[in-house]
């Protein structure tokens, strides 16, 4: 399919990649309702690992089937979906080539005790991205934790070789741990460095979480409030993370976090798209509800990303 | 052996998957007196690894022999007989191509000290699986430990390179650790999610605890009382568990745990079948009886699942 | 993108296929103007290899350049473009993502004597076409040479190779050499025969020439007639050879050969499509035309298709 | 399932071997109408290769289709079913668990001169039966081909990875090319020294020509005639080809041939069991006929087998 | 170094490359007197191999020394230099870092009968390449010997592995052998399709030689008549063995063949620049003249590249 102008101008920022890389990300920008702009919602379904089943699907019991979350992604008209290996496979065969999937390869579950350490499972690998025809892996960090350094190795291994093999990587940023307090997983510091740290490890696509005003780091708020950075609004957080991210340079979607009102999802839809982000990743807001009802949202969400709303 | 349309449904689920590990599903499935049914009955014998030989056979000093567990399967008409390398080698000439083996490729032992953490060590590979004709692999993992990390990245690795073989994987998924009460280990918000983290992982047949009605989660107590979940019974305790596999698109075998009164057994037995599970996994309750008792108990056993009792 | 019904039957054929190598080939089937039908018009770009560049591209001398093969694949609308190695470099960066591309990974060239045997030099990987963003690697082999073992051996370890990376092999299979006369390389036994050997090779899609009604094999000239094989038409032909690519279970394009009068192109395609053949891959018919001309003819072959015609 | 004293004593044979390579030939051997009686009846389809898809099919054109042969054989109550990869492939899903297939993995074809010399190409590995679920391996050799020592080292390699994975080894023993006369293929001595060439590579199932009373070797003649050995009826050429088969310890079936009367068929059948061998594998004069046919004169074999005719 | 835009703009033409690739590829193209022009001088010493020492070094004794070659392509300012590996390695040290090197990585030589074919053996590795700082690798293939196929199966893979650790490969396509006649090593078509089959095997560089106005193949005649390729002139054949490789897309230097007057040479790098080829690859008619002259006539022809003369 004929890539739009906006579309060519996001890949060329991916310069050090090869054609294939280039190619599944030109499949996830030219995919669903969004093909052409540059825009991005993504469908994420990982809920069931980190937060057990009951608390991802009780709440809508047919997202306890795999199926219905291709059949979402794909009636939406959204990007791409992400799950980890079983939900995907178990899909996989019915939906082939049907809508871009990306193969979360590592995954948080609820049952570690503190003394664990915030840490994920390597569940997956590059080859069965390949086998099930994935657009992309996707890999969890936790800048924050004393596990990070593992963390971080572990994913430039992984996505070395899946780049290798025409795989974009996308990574989830998510600042939790040893080093960071409640506050400062949302701080805005916090997340425009979690953006860098994932683009500095390679990331073609960056995950992190809309922020708040606050500034977790001491020498952080000194340069912060000495230079001026606008941070009061979730637009100017968005644009000031979108600088983070190789001034734009790479994609940056941003997670919804935990189910609530449809407005709210909407006012942050509209600030990623006035600051200039790449769209959303929205998991539970979505399969948390009726069907009809993530339909319609997801719809709303799309016409916004498209500046009609 | 021309198999079921029962059979053949629950084959389809398993859709990402190669001819090989469908045809060794079928193998099982189409084994003994169940054939057809798309219900099972197995056989493991891993105890003498976890809780040593007097305390697992001395009740039933024939069960130290290897040739004893082969024999009661197969005469027993059972669909699969599970145990550790050592076990399966000292009768797999003798048995060869008459009863479905599955290898336990890791294991637990009680001379652990606490500070060891919950684990178990892989004492078997794919390749031996292959040579001994075995028809899948078995693995368990302790959701709940600190170590979970290392058995699920243990796990994913072995069930990729099984499954490119042919090999399916049934995980025990059984919680236990730091990070979860005694109580907690049998609890129905526990044993959902273990059966949800075995299918993520990828595992073709899933093996868990029945539970109790005990919630153990903080987080997950309060969506199963909003959303009004029926955990009542055994029966309902059941369905939710194959909600969490998949909706039902695993097998799901339960386990009898310690040996009890055989109506017990055959109570918990109506329980699994009428809540939609596809059978026991039953290895005390049966060889530390004698080889009398333990045939007519499991006579009984799959006569309660081909509904008949 | 969702993908037709009709498109979902031919992916149900390629049932030994992991979700990759369906994914990659719905793809296909999926892009351009025939998409959803079920038909394919590929455009091939390796007679420059075969035959020398200014017997290939004098005609039309903006076909020295790479770039401007991938434009026509895009601009007409077609399912696929396929080229050699140096050639699909040349522009996969600019095009990534934007026509499926199908790596061809053997070439033959006009250099060798007749000494040297009708045979192909392997000039790509497997990882080249992951590398490049491949929807497929394409293959020929010469039935009736003297080297087709040698042949059949590389393609059956490379289709291998591809197939377990999600990657579906394209099979051209083109009789000659010693055990073929001129007018048997074109004989309808010849053709139908060449099918069935892709087809036992593994091929995803096949490609043969269309034949003549000459039968080349006395013995099985003597089935023929004694059958009464209908091979007097061509779109008879068609479907002879549909049959002998399992009974239509797999893909069979038609090559048009040396570039010819459009009512020609047209007739055949006509012949195809009535007698449920799955398209044409159309070379020098193309590239040796000025654009205009090229694109108004691909046009009217997909109309053709379409049935429109 | 149980296998029977016979099966047993015959899997003791193969004492060298593994429990995986056992368990497979006790698949085979408790399969279908003759389980447990240690004959078999095996359905090979490779003719499309070997002889184009016309000569092989067009006399029954449904057995264009590779489904049909899989029903045939299951319908058949047969023991297995032996194929080329992409005939395998194309129905394996379907019939996963349902038959035990034989990957055959080289085939010849009728492509090539004489100067090519009598060989086949290596179409298939040892991962594609893993992979494909198969039962056994299948390889043809030409015991008096210029090019039967890289058949024989092409076979043991192959042989060698196979078994280590617990897959048996069949091989198609068919003498033919530079070192045999048209009469010699057939001849009793050159049929025992093929069965003999074939048990020393460590066949596990062995498939020879049912042979004539001539004598092809001059050293070998004189030795038949000084020792009487009997081979004047075919029960007897039979019974001395067992002899070669390591006196017995290796599963001998016998090939039909040609299509031929139904009377031919069954005669053969009752010289091969009163000979002593362990069956028959009958392509063409299965797959040439209407089902319905086909149907009945394997059934009446499988009677002869069990010695009720 | 900054590197000009027209240096740019031929980077630009290697979309498919990595970014090692293309570095090593600047250097080249950046270094000596030539550098940013787009032009190159390379100085080539591999014929002591093919056609040994005497006849290569004996009319400027000084030139038995590897030492003499590296200096004389550091003080006349060209662009690179190429040799066998042991030529290389035996001023590797001295000259580290001073002057791009190409590592010729296969050879020919005197010494074979005419039996033996047209080849060379393969002498050097792409791990000998990066040890010893190389710029590049080089290797020679004949199109038309009987060899062929083996020479461009060896070059396919030499290149992959190169590419992937960016290494640029220069092909050295010189016509001989089988199928070619002594007229025909050196005729138009001949040269454009080296050219071409060089461009489509991947080089990055391609080497070919002048050529005359001789038309050798019967079907190419006919093209060149029919379209009008004008071939009369030198320059106007330079010109069309730009278009044949990739109508410019690849750089291609040419070779000046025996030694010969200077105006001759002179007059052929006019023709080289006025074609839009890139330049000149000349050893014989460097070394095998006294330093003074040899810089002086290196000289002039930069200055001709240079368009100063």
């Amino acid at each position: 399919m004929k890539a739009t102008r906006t579309v060519k101008r996001i890949l060329d920022n991916y310069e050090g990649d090869n054609p294939g890389v280039k190619g599944n990300l030109c499949r996830m920008l030219m995919e669903g309702r969004l093909r052409g702009t540059g825009k991005m919602v993504i469908l994420p379904v990982d809920q069931g690992f980190e937060h057990g089943p009951a608390r991802s699907f009780a709440a809508n019991p047919e997202a306890y089937d795999p199926h219905y979350h291709y059949q979402m992604a794909i009636d939406a008209g959204l990007n791409a979906y992400a799950a980890p290996l079983g939900m995907l496979e178990a899909g996989a065969d019915t939906f082939a080539g049907q809508i871009p999937t990306i193969l979360k390869a590592n995954s948080a579950n609820s049952l570690m005790s503190d003394t664990a350490g915030k840490n994920q499972a390597v569940t997956a690998s590059v080859d069965d991205a390949l086998r099930l025809g994935c657009a992309a892996i996707g890999f969890t960090i936790y800048p924050g934790s004393d596990m990070a350094i593992d963390m971080f190795e572990e994913i430039s291994a992984l996505r070395e070789e899946a780049a290798a093999k025409g795989i974009p990587t996308v990574i989830w940023s998510y600042p939790r741990g040893e080093a960071v307090s409640k506050d400062g997983e949302t701080a805005i510091d916090i997340a425009a460095y979690a953006a860098q740290i994932a683009a500095l490890l390679g990331a073609h696509i960056i995950k992190i979480k809309l922020s708040t005003d606050h500034l977790e780091l001491g020498e952080a708020k000194k340069v912060y409030e000495a230079q001026g950075i606008d941070v009061a609004s979730q637009t100017a957080r968005v644009r000031h993370c979108m600088q983070a991210a190789f001034n734009g340079r790479r994609i940056v979607v941003f997670s919804g976090g935990a189910k609530k009102g449809e407005n709210s999802v909407y006012d942050d839809a509209r600030a990623i798209r006035d600051g200039g982000g790449n769209g959303s990743i929205i998991g539970r807001n979505t399969f948390q509800r009726p069907r009809d009802e993530a339909l319609a949202m997801l719809g709303k969400l799309v016409d916004i990303y498209k500046g009609a709303d």
